[in-house]
This record gives C-alpha cells, structure tokens and sequence, in this order.
C-alpha cells in the first residue's frame, strides 16, 4: 500500500520528481540531517495524547494542548540562557525538566519525583508524523540519514528506539555543545561525517532552521508540516514554496521522490 | 531458517539459555556496545580479499594476507601516539593512512593519492562476520546497540551502510576524543545513554577491552572469535570461559540466545 501511495504521488508531481536532476549540485549530497521536533515527531499531539490518558488515569481535569503549549514556548528561552552563558552547558533532557518545573508552577499541579522524571522523558516518547518511517526507510537507502536536533544523544536514541527511526547515526546539539541555530551545529555535522557542507543536506519545517544551515554552506530541504502547532499558541507553521529551498516538499515521501530515493 | 537455527541453537544451550534469569544483575542492562574491528566485522578477510581483486585488475602480485597484518600491527603504536601526546587528537581514518604510508614504504609500493584514499577507507568497507547482523537484529529488539570502537563516527557510519548493521547510535572513541582502553571512552558511553555502568555491557572478542569496561563498572559480553587473526602475525585470538565475563558467548546468536533477545 505504502509502494502504491508512493506511486501515486510521483505520477501526480512528475515535475518535481524530475528537479532532482534538473539540479545537477545535489547529487553531491550524501548524507541527509534533520531536524526532528515537530519535522520528524509530533511533539504536541504526542504530549495532549499521553496526557489525557494520564490525566483519565489520575482524575486530572486539565487543558493538555495549553499544557504542552507552554512547555514548549519555554524551548527557545530555555536554550537562550545556555547561549548567553547564563546557563553551562545542559543537555535537553536537563532544559526539559527546568522548563517543566516552571510549568507545574504555573499550572499550581504537584507531581511526585517519579512522576516528574516520567513527564521529562514524554519528549523521549513522541510519535512519528504519519509517513516520516516510511520516507526515511526510502531515504536510507540513498543516503546517509541522521537527526541533527537540539535533543541529547539519549533523548534522540531513546526517541528513535520509540518510534523505529531508522536512522544511521545520532548527530545533533550534543556533540557541538551548543544549539541550532548556532552555527558549530551544523558544521559539526559535516566534519563528523568527513562530507563537505554541500555534500549535506539540512531538511527540517523550519524555514529559520534551514536558512542557518545555508549560510554554513549546507543544501537545504524544506518539509511542509502545517499541523505541528495545532492553531495553539506556541507557534505558527512555516510555509515554503519552490526555488526558496534547494528542495521544497510537500511531506516525507515527497522528498523521497523528489531526491531519487 | 535464521529462527531454525536460533532454536537449534538454544535448544543445544539451555544452560546457557537460562543464564540470564540466573544473573538478577543482568536484567538491569538496557544497552550493550561493542567493540567492532574484529569482535564484529573481519578486518583481516575482508583486506585480503579487496587487495587479491584490486592486485589481479592492477597486475600486482602481494601477499594481501601479509600486508594486512602489517597494517594492522601499526595499528596500537599509532594510538599510543595520540594517548602520550606524541600526536594530537587524531581520528582513527587519518591514524589509517598515516599506517598505510608506512606499510607502503616498507613494501616499496607507490599508490596514486586516489588509491591511497580508497585503501585507507578499506575499514570502511568490511564484511561484519556471518551472524553479526542476525545476531544483532534480535539484539536490538531488546536493547540500544551501539558501536564502542576506536573507529571515528564517518568511519563507523559508513562501515554500518556497508555491512547493514542495524546500530541504534553510534558511539566510540571520538566523542571521547580517547582511544580505548582508556577509561574516558567506556564512561562516555554509559553517560551520553543517560545510564548507570552497570546497565551497559561491553561486548568484545577482546579480553583487554572487556577488562577495562570491568574495571569502569560496565558489564562484560565475550564473544568468541577465533578466526580473526587467521594464523597470520598480528594477534592471537583471545578465549574465555564461563565466569570469565558476565556472559561468554560462542558467536552472536549465542549472545541473543543468552541474553533473552
């Protein structure tokens, strides 16, 4: 089914599936990276999911798309403070549970250690958008496929054990020590891969993401993903159309298809 | 047929089968690592075998199996450079060509430098033993499998493309910028996992190597292979017994077997 929704797709956008060689410097690129909150995973209907049947659980009457929404809209300060030097060097996991303490404050809700230790790791639990296995499955065998997120090594392990991302090799934040869109990210990503920038592509929904990738000399690859902040209030969806990125796609098997795979 | 042979297998180990459930300490571990260079792929095989095609096509008549053991004879004293400052941090690829120079002098063979590159990444292209892969696959049903090599990420990224085995992550001796047997590799191991030491096993054909991860608080998984060193001059094979190692398996899918995978 899947080879036949595949199929379909190619045959209904034959000109973009034909881009790839009306672009001879991308097949330079061997390796992809990606960006995975809200590209790759669904971070918000992952959390109001997991906390509805949580709340259910515990008789817990709460706005869990409120609740995830102010979680995430402490990520970029929460990475500010380690930019600016007010915060060393902490990995995701760590940021994740500052910012989860804030939260429960805000929200008045007392949780035990356990229970706390459980929340932090829920972004180590997040679901797949629909097709992004079965794109990657495609991807791999072409190229060279690895995350390159702000998450931790655990946190991305765990994330891919959780979710079967196939990917080849966990690159990201951690081993930069620093986070996108700083630029020692991206270049860590090509130097641990002994590639050139240009032989690396940088796919992420995140237009701010991709354009500091370019600028590191990577190939960029826009994915529409429209629904990741659900008309709530911790961000907006990026659009994109053709020709602003190196390959603009509509979704994961639209990229496989556009790059050959 | 792998299933058959997985069942042949236990049913012919049930000792070892129930060793497990024997060893409460054991049902702790979440992730094994593994040494690579021979404990997972055949460094030695695989050498004389690229080298007996390339010298028939080049007309070059060599003993490959020499060679091969030449190089990896360079192989520790390199790394000691790096560990007694000698050398700055080096990865494993540039330590490769730097040996290989040395094995060509000594064998007063000249290479153009597009045939020096492609050799020096022959360790990028070994065959994994004939049950690795099997082995691994049921491996990482159950746990977080990752490489703990001296081999650098690009090099143990494009070992996995080339032999499909499956890590979850890749770790190793550049992301502690040391070379193993040091301590720093073994902890960086179990601290970007996000684990306590004893819920990693190292898992090694090398007594060396497991003994180190022993003396870090990591478990130990010997995996015997005897055919690494093929007679030739650069190693003996290493053996153990039940007792030696947490666990003493006689190939990979032994060690599925034994470790309930």
């Amino acid at each position: 089914m899947l080879e036949r929704r595949s199929f379909l797709l190619a045959a209904g956008a034959t000109s973009a599936a034909l881009s790839l060689y009306a672009k001879p410097e991308l097949t330079n690129v061997k390796a992809l990276v990606f960006d995975t909150f809200g590209t790759v995973v669904d971070w918000r209907g992952s959390i109001i999911a997991e906390g509805k049947n949580w709340g259910k659980a515990k008789g817990l009457n709460l706005n869990w798309a409120e609740f995830a929404d102010h979680w995430r809209l402490r990520y970029g300060p929460a990475m500010d403070k380690v930019r600016k030097g007010e915060l060393p060097w902490t990995v995701l996991d760590d940021l994740h549970r500052m910012m989860l303490e804030d939260v429960l404050k805000e929200l008045k809700l007392e949780l035990t250690e356990a229970e706390k230790v459980s929340w932090t790791h829920v972004w180590r639990r997040l679901h797949p958008w629909p097709d992004a296995v079965a794109g990657l499955t495609r991807l791999k065998k072409r190229f060279i496929i690895a995350p390159l997120s702000n998450g931790n090594i655990a946190l991305m392990t765990n994330l891919a054990k959780f979710g079967g991302l196939p990917w080849d090799v966990i690159l990201g934040a951690e081993l930069a020590r620093r986070y996108k869109p700083d630029r020692e990210v991206y270049v860590s990503a090509y130097q641990l891969l002994d590639l050139k920038p240009d032989q690396v592509m940088m796919c992420a929904a995140h237009s701010r993401d991709l354009q500091a990738a370019r600028n590191y000399g990577l190939r960029t690859g826009f994915i529409h993903q429209p629904n990741e902040f659900g008309g709530g209030f911790a961000g907006k969806p990026d659009n994109a159309k053709p020709g602003d990125f190196d390959v603009v796609a509509e979704n994961f098997l639209d990229l496989a298809t556009q790059l050959g795979a």
